[in-house]
């Protein structure tokens, strides 16, 4: 089931192709927009009105308030240092690691093909394409490169 | 229908696994093999022998022409300031922002994991894998790195 | 047939959704999970008690040993100089090219959204989310960065 019955989908959600998503134990808000090939994990929160774009993955642990654009290949992440199997060489299920934490601000935008570390993204902020964000995004600000920097604000260009 | 009938397809074109896509509205040049968890959207066009790589993302605006590499994961933009939403929070459709075109001109190969920003690349040129390309890349050259720089002509190297 | 007849699947292999996946002609140990929007082509071989995570590609001259972490949306790659064309303008097929190798040694961590060179990463390495590896990483490093660069000892911090 590519939607699972555990998603909790608000009104007016448009999933374009149900048969290639895996969308499972999620929230997503009213009139929100999901593309292709996207994985949206148990315990994320996507708010109203975003665009999650195609080839996109939201895990556990990310928290996306209303109006934020998800661009194309973006790729969050809960982990800074993650392994397939404990130090006795079991692989590690749902417990066995410590779950970090992203927010994403109201109407922040994330460029295409960017890599998110837990941060929290502020609002109306920027992260240009092909970014990897290793550190908290002030509002407003406008970051790009691998690591993300602060290059201006986006109300003055 | 991951392959629309609003797409143009030429003769001998090969979409290894037509339920793993996504291609509508766009046209697709002779002989072109196209892999899985690959999007190309109404209004992009790529020409013939070409090679699209899995997942990638191929979006309006975009024209390849003829005997272009496309590497796996690479994604493709049409909009340097995306946005979900307008300025009073209605979502954004088919218009309410501007179009900006990408060129990748003959024989031009992009490395996989590479993200493009509306740009043209030039006859044979060869963006390095994982590259973010946000400048135009002269014929003949070779870039890399995030922003994409060039470092050596194809020719010669 | 989105998972192969052609492909070794170990016991206890979990691929979790078999109608997203593209798995032929590669080897894949025992207990090793595999998840949605991936593909792993025919001569790869992953060990056993591996993660390999959505949206990642694994191709032809990969070899990934046991307990590794492949993250989300990871590209490998076997080509330096990819081609759509011979010079002579005829597509390439199986060959027409070299294949360059790819060694993943035990319990090495790849970070998800990132881009791996033709290289050997050591074991117990870990790859920083968003990371382009263009050269050889020693064992127990740490690399991060566009191209990736030794950081730290994962043993050590």
């Amino acid at each position: 089931m590519p939607i699972s019955s555990s998603a909790a989908l608000g009104e007016g959600v448009c999933i374009s192709h149900p048969d290639l998503v895996n969308i499972y134990g999620c929230r997503i808000g009213d009139e929100t927009r999901v593309g292709p090939f996207v994985e949206i994990q148990r315990g994320a929160s996507v708010g109203a009105r975003c665009k999650v774009q195609s080839h996109s993955f939201i895990c556990e642990g990310v928290t996306i308030e209303d109006e934020v654009f998800v661009g194309h290949g973006v790729m969050f992440t809960n982990d800074r240092r993650p392994r397939a199997t404990s130090d006795g060489g079991q692989l590690l299920g749902l417990d066995g690691w410590t779950l970090l934490r992203t927010l994403v601000k109201t109407r922040a935008s994330i460029g295409s093909g960017s890599t998110i570390l837990p941060v929290t993204i502020g609002m109306g902020a920027l992260v240009g394409a092909g970014s990897v964000v290793t550190e908290d995004v002030p509002d407003y600000s406008l970051v790009v490169g691998n690591p993300a920097r602060v290059i201006g604000d986006v109300r003055t260009r």
